[in-house]
């Protein structure tokens, strides 16, 4: 008993929105355990929605469908669902009056076309659109198959599912089986290497794990089926704290977690501050710190060392270790990292040195060379070099520095 | 003749990501005038993942895939296609040198999960992955399907499709007519008034002109059918030409341009530097005028004056003026401005002090209050204050005061 998504609607086809419907809904089956295995995206086209009808009711008992409701003849997928069940459409007069109300209510007098809203297949019950013109239906036109559908406006189709599909759905004994998954995150390890790490915990039943790769972090996804979110969190946990053992530091958080967030919750809880500078990363750092609310607390501030000019002028670089090492060094990086810590009184200073690329690179120094500086207390400083490599672009050699540095300074923190 | 999206990952059956790569592809298909009328989601499962094959290429002679070519036990993508036409997965030399020179670069060894990437069917040609370690193919089994295989990481996919894919499908003949679009570009106007502006080219035939509401900005997207890129610009030119004129100001850019671009071009042409105070937005306004290569022409640098601290310690912002007006404030707002532009010997000097929330508003200073300001040539300085509104959410209130900060900075260097 699985459902499928049949999103409709060539503004999908040609690209021009992004299929955030299929995920809220898919989500949404997931928490109430409904299992869900296909997902379609088809035009607004009667026999090609026809064709993909037929192909879902031979692998799913619940369709739900986005879009094709509004007004205008290209919306189709009623009358079309209507259609390839062999039944009539009727006239709603509670729909007629409901349309009317609303634009009533909105200054505005319905049009011709809107009356077309109102139609639905004789037998179906209405899915109420408290915020849209354009309701849904839940229909059964045969024993083995439920249709829902649904308008493509996000918004309207959210509340219409939290308001009556869940609680038709609950009402056919669904949601006493819940999945409920939690990400654990990790910083510092590749994609294969933790999978051989945790070789192990790839085929369990349940809870199952399965790997991630994003940009440079890798996750590992823990879902538990059980009657209850506490029961799933008592089959997770125990998977979880093995896990966590097994990566060490290379674990760095879960869920919505980041390895901004994870030092700055260090950072509070030592009573501890921080201030960076940065060079490649031009405020990268500082934006990814302050993107947690309060991190007022531990994060003052930083330059933006993006000139040599600013190094020296702010940060106190030494003009003649410019001319020698070059910008991208070890001195430099620690010069910025020790400056910035003074300068701003902070207990610890982290700062990010580095050729972002694409221009820039030489022979010596190649585009993805990044120097990252930590400095703490007793004026202890260090400095890390790393190669990003060269076929890497801008934006995410510079998002591997600001994540590195974070995650040298979580370890620092974790380590002492 | 049309192409089919089979997105296979049982993370999209979740609803754990966001279907990109499904938008990506419609968008590089319609460009190509390639047909295009199903795309398909499903999970890492052979059987279905077959029985999908068997329905796609019942509809389409192309079928494109994403996802599951990793190195983990559940990535089966390329297995089940070679199993579902009988045709034998043998190890590409070319593959392994590749993935071994990648983990060497890297300085990490290979591990054996990673040689299973380097299996492809018999009689396939490798789509080269340069940034990952996950090839693609392009494979034609039979005579009427050509199958193409992509990572789900969608950076390594947007780079694969254009190097190798487009290539390769112009070379069959495709892209003959083709549908090229430009996007306008606006800020400072909202979506229904700038649709009302130019509402008599909403219904034009070719080139069409549509509106789409992004974060704060507004874009219209003229796409023009035509046999060549050169023939479809010549429809384009006139009429965004036209939409110009009307929007003035408000228009800052096409395509790929950012505020940040623009910005940086104008100062780039007229030989001047910029530099940056940022409280609020945290490095953001740094990262974004620092995102664009070759930005160290005109930006300098800049402070995040988190704390208030480092805003009087190094920007020279006066104590009593942030007890007696706060830091967020028009005096303040200023005083960082040409703080920065004087200590770091900039032609302009821009500056935010806002209160991005969610917590830290007052009834007379709520969250979403922002003052930005703007010093220039012979220390002229001046401030502006915005309300982005209690409801929006601490992410977008940092975007939108970055973004009008470079729009202020746009606007003046254009009217002088």
């Amino acid at each position: 008993m699985s459902a499928e998504i049949i999103c409709v609607g060539t503004e999908l086809l040609l690209g021009d929105i992004l299929n955030g419907n299929a995920q809220y809904l898919a989500q949404q089956l997931a928490q109430l355990g409904i299992p869900h295995y296909h997902q379609t995206v088809v035009g607004d086209n009667p026999e090609r929605i026809k064709q993909v009808i037929e192909i879902a009711i031979s692998r799913a008992k619940i369709l739900i469908f986005t879009g094709g409701l509004g007004p205008t003849p290209d919306d189709l997928t009623c009358e079309t669902i209507a259609d390839f069940f062999g039944v009539p459409l009727v006239e709603s007069p509670e729909i007629i009056e409901d349309i009317s109300q609303k634009f009533a209510q909105r200054g505005r007098v319905m049009t011709p076309s809107n009356r077309k809203q109102a139609l639905i297949p004789q037998g179906a019950d209405i899915l109420p659109n408290p915020t849209g013109t354009a309701p849904g239906i839940i229909w059964q036109p045969r024993p083995d198959v439920t249709i829902f559908t649904f308008p493509g406006v996000p918004s309207e189709m959210h509340r219409m599912w939290e308001e009556t599909a869940v609680p038709f759905l609950k009402s056919q004994g669904w949601g006493q089986e819940i999945i409920y998954s939690c990400s654990l995150k990790f910083w510092g390890i590749g994609e294969s290497a933790l999978a051989e790490k945790v070789t192990a915990y790839l085929n369990l039943p349940n809870p199952t794990v399965a790997p991630y790769a994003g940009k440079g972090e890798v996750r590992l996804r823990v879902s538990a089926k059980a009657p209850s979110e506490a029961a799933a969190e008592a089959l997770i946990l125990p998977v979880e704290k093995q896990i966590k053992d097994i990566a060490g530091l290379d674990f760095y958080g879960v869920n919505n977690d980041t390895l901004a967030s994870v030092v700055g919750g260090l950072l509070r809880a030592s009573g501890e501050t921080l201030s960076v500078a940065e060079s490649c990363t031009g405020g990268l750092l500082g934006q990814m710190l302050t993107e947690i609310s309060g991190s007022s607390d531990y994060f003052w501030g930083g330059v933006i060392s993006y000139d040599n000019s600013v190094k020296v002028g702010l940060l106190g670089v030494k003009a003649e270790d410019l001319d020698q090492w070059g910008a991208v060094s070890d001195t430099v990086a620690e010069q910025m990292a020790l400056g910035v810590k003074t300068r701003l009184s902070t207990t610890w200073g982290l700062s990010i040195t580095g050729i972002a690329g694409p221009n820039g690179g030489t022979e010596t120094k190649p585009v993805g060379l990044v120097y990252i500086g930590l400095a703490g207390p007793n004026d202890e400083v260090k400095s890390f070099k790393y190669q990003f490599g060269t076929m890497r672009d801008r934006s995410f050699i510079r998002l591997l520095s600001a994540s590195t540095a974070l995650d040298l300074l979580r370890r620092r923190l974790l380590t002492r």
